[in-house]
């Protein structure tokens, strides 16, 4: 089973918008037998479209579209790819009906023009759109391909494709002759060379393949097989992922969607453990990403950004001759950062990290990039060095990336 | 002049990165006379490149693919492109020492691998890559086309397409026969469907255009100009711009990439004024929004993220029994956070956020959602109650967003 995503929109072309929905959508095909070759990005454009849904029709067994189901009349995906497939399009009752609703719950008479959204194939069927008026359709050709219809914003396209869509295609795409799993290995602390070198022999593998990939502060191993069902491919996963994390160990700390900061807060709970932060260059960064997570305010306490020495001073009670001896970004400010917000917050640990983000402020001796980080808990105070390189938001993010990485290295080794 | 970008990877058609280079270099080509009528995206596949390259060179003057330059035998696109064009590749001397620079920089010696990055067209042009090991490439077509080439990491596209694309371009597209120009009018602090209202009669405007989107806390209206120059677009899009400023007023906060913690950050230094923020549903994210910002240093002494309610009481100073009456998410505790904080920070300006960011901590009287904004500073404190919906990253985003506009209009109606 072939498919191919066709994305239409002008404003997709002048780079507004970022497409995010093609690459959801072409995260859930695979598991589903369907394998993805062809995306196509084209505007509000008829005799293109028309262009670009034959060759995708030519080549592939389902094509999706996302896009250009609006009320305006820049908006022709519907019925072009009604052209394109040979069908009519008839008025769907129900559509228009819920059209109406729509506009009367929000004390608004349907302007003429929506009615066109309430169109749908004569020989397919209509996608209801509880989230808006653009339903979306399925076509189907002569010789039995699909086009699946999709609406472009996502409120409207992500509920459509899992309630709608999935069940559709997991019904008529029927049993498959195989299929493509993949999980993503997440590895923290080492650089992607580094890591590669190390898995270098299973980066040959055939199935499942193994190939790394770069993110900001971590490096992905993506681990994808071919099977003849989603069992066979977990147990060809499991064995590789068992083999990385032989190599690998505590480096790997997710899985997939699994974050860093996800990680940390799950083991602080589970441990019982509270956090304090104090944090200089990254501003915030690190405690924003510790509340993200639902829940984090079991272990979370309290952080201070402590952008300002006098901050340091009066918030964190970092002595204040200790700031004109070293400097604020030094191993004895990190240390006494840590240590100060651990005491004051009476916290079982504390995370301080304290650097130059830049782009300037830097000298020779400390160039922009030089973090220190310092934990704080009853076993002592641990303090690190680091030299990150980048733009101010790469520094940023590095050094959250490190400083979250230290505790979640901390954490495992704690009962 | 028509383009075509061709992005390459496996890992776009399996969604597990998103694609932004394309919309980054899509939006760069308008202004150079340059349309883009397509966009695809193919995997890591010699013959479905082959088949996608011939098309694009088929119907545009100018291709640009971007990624597939790495050292591993799935990079394959300059190779690929080298044969779809006739061209032989041939090693380029700089590059190769660039390339072992690189590694010797970082102390390690150059893997064999990386030599074939080395490698450039015989007619065409190496672009060199600072920000890693895969220069790009310019190939020329019997036929005068051009295929751009460009690594995948948005690190090493981004200075590319600048420091080398940009220029190449102007210099060879030459004059052209018509630009295409647009900029951003941001807005916050009203919703998509009262700005639409508001704006309504400019939407029927055919040049300029107008269109309304909806962002993330914000609204964003595109102008976008047609005409013979860069300057007599600018003309047009000006007058828009000053109608729509005649209706919105200062619900425009900024243009284009502009931010609204740029411009709050930008508004706090060119009055001198200080500024200090304690954070409770949001975590940090305000903190971590401003100190993104190159030189918010300057105005930013210190930010409290107390998520404890014994945070709020020992590092801001809000009264415990205030606590106890009203609840941490209270119109009276956000004015104490907000007071409290400026009081120990010694800080001209002081903003404060309390609310539930969910998904649980809900009841019926204090649903998710539910924030309280402070503003203090001499002139008094101002408190703002608002209920958002959405998720937990929802409801912190939009929460930072409306008390960066509390601050921003603050400033605003100060000298």
């Amino acid at each position: 089973m072939r498919a191919e995503i066709v994305s239409v929109g002008t404003e997709l072309l002048l780079g507004q918008i970022v497409d995010t929905n093609a690459p959801y959508l072409s995260k859930l095909l695979p598991e589903l037998g369907i394998t993805l070759h062809h995306r196509s990005t084209v505007g509000d454009n008829e005799a293109r479209l028309i262009d670009t849904l034959k060759l995708a029709l030519s080549r592939s067994d389902i094509v999706f579209t996302i896009g250009g189901l609006g009320p305006t009349q820049d908006d022709i995906t519907k019925e072009t790819v009604a052209k394109v497939v040979g069908d009519e399009m008839v008025l769907d009752e129900d559509s228009a009906c819920s059209i109406r609703d729509f506009f009367a719950s929000r004390g608004i008479e349907m302007p003429e023009s929506n009615i066109k959204q309430a169109m749908g194939p004569a020989r397919g069927k209509i996608l209801p759109n509880p989230m808006g008026t653009a339903p979306g359709a399925i076509f189907e050709t002569q010789d039995d391909k699909i086009v699946v219809v999709l609406p472009g914003p996502p409120k409207e396209f992500i509920p459509m494709v899992g309630e709608r869509v999935l069940p559709y295609l997991r019904e008529h795409v029927g049993k498959q002759s195989g299929i493509i799993k993949s999980r993503i290995l997440r590895i923290a602390g080492l650089g992607e060379s580094s890591v590669e070198d190390k898995v270098k022999h299973l980066l040959k593998s055939l199935n499942p393949t193994v190939a790394p990939y770069a993110s900001p502060g971590e490096v992905h191993l993506r681990i994808t097989a071919s099977a003849v069902n989603s069992d066979e491919a977990s147990v060809l996963i499991d064995e590789m992922d068992r083999k990385i994390v032989d190599i690998l160990g505590d480096r790997v700390f997710g899985r997939d969607d699994e974050t860093l900061e996800q990680v940390v807060v799950e083991s602080l709970v589970r441990r019982g453990l509270t956090l304090s932060l104090a944090e200089s260059c990254t501003g915030g960064l690190v405690a924003n990403r510790i509340t993200d997570i639902p829940g984090s305010s079991a272990a979370f306490m309290v952080g201070v950004v402590s952008y300002a020495n006098q901050a340091k001073v009066d918030f964190v009670g970092v002595d204040e001759q200790l700031l004109i001896d070293n400097g604020a970004v030094s191993e004895p400010v990190a240390r006494a950062m840590a240590e100060g917000i651990r005491r004051r917050s009476k916290t079982d640990v504390a995370l301080s990290i304290t650097g130059i983000a830049g782009p300037s402020g830097g000298t020779p001796e400390k160039p922009v990039g030089l973090v220190y980080m310092a934990l704080a808990s009853d076993m002592g105070t641990n303090v690190e060095k680091h030299q990150f390189i980048g733009s101010r938001s790469d520094i940023k993010c590095r050094s959250s990336q490190s400083a979250l990485d230290m505790l979640r290295l901390f954490l495992l080794n704690r009962p």
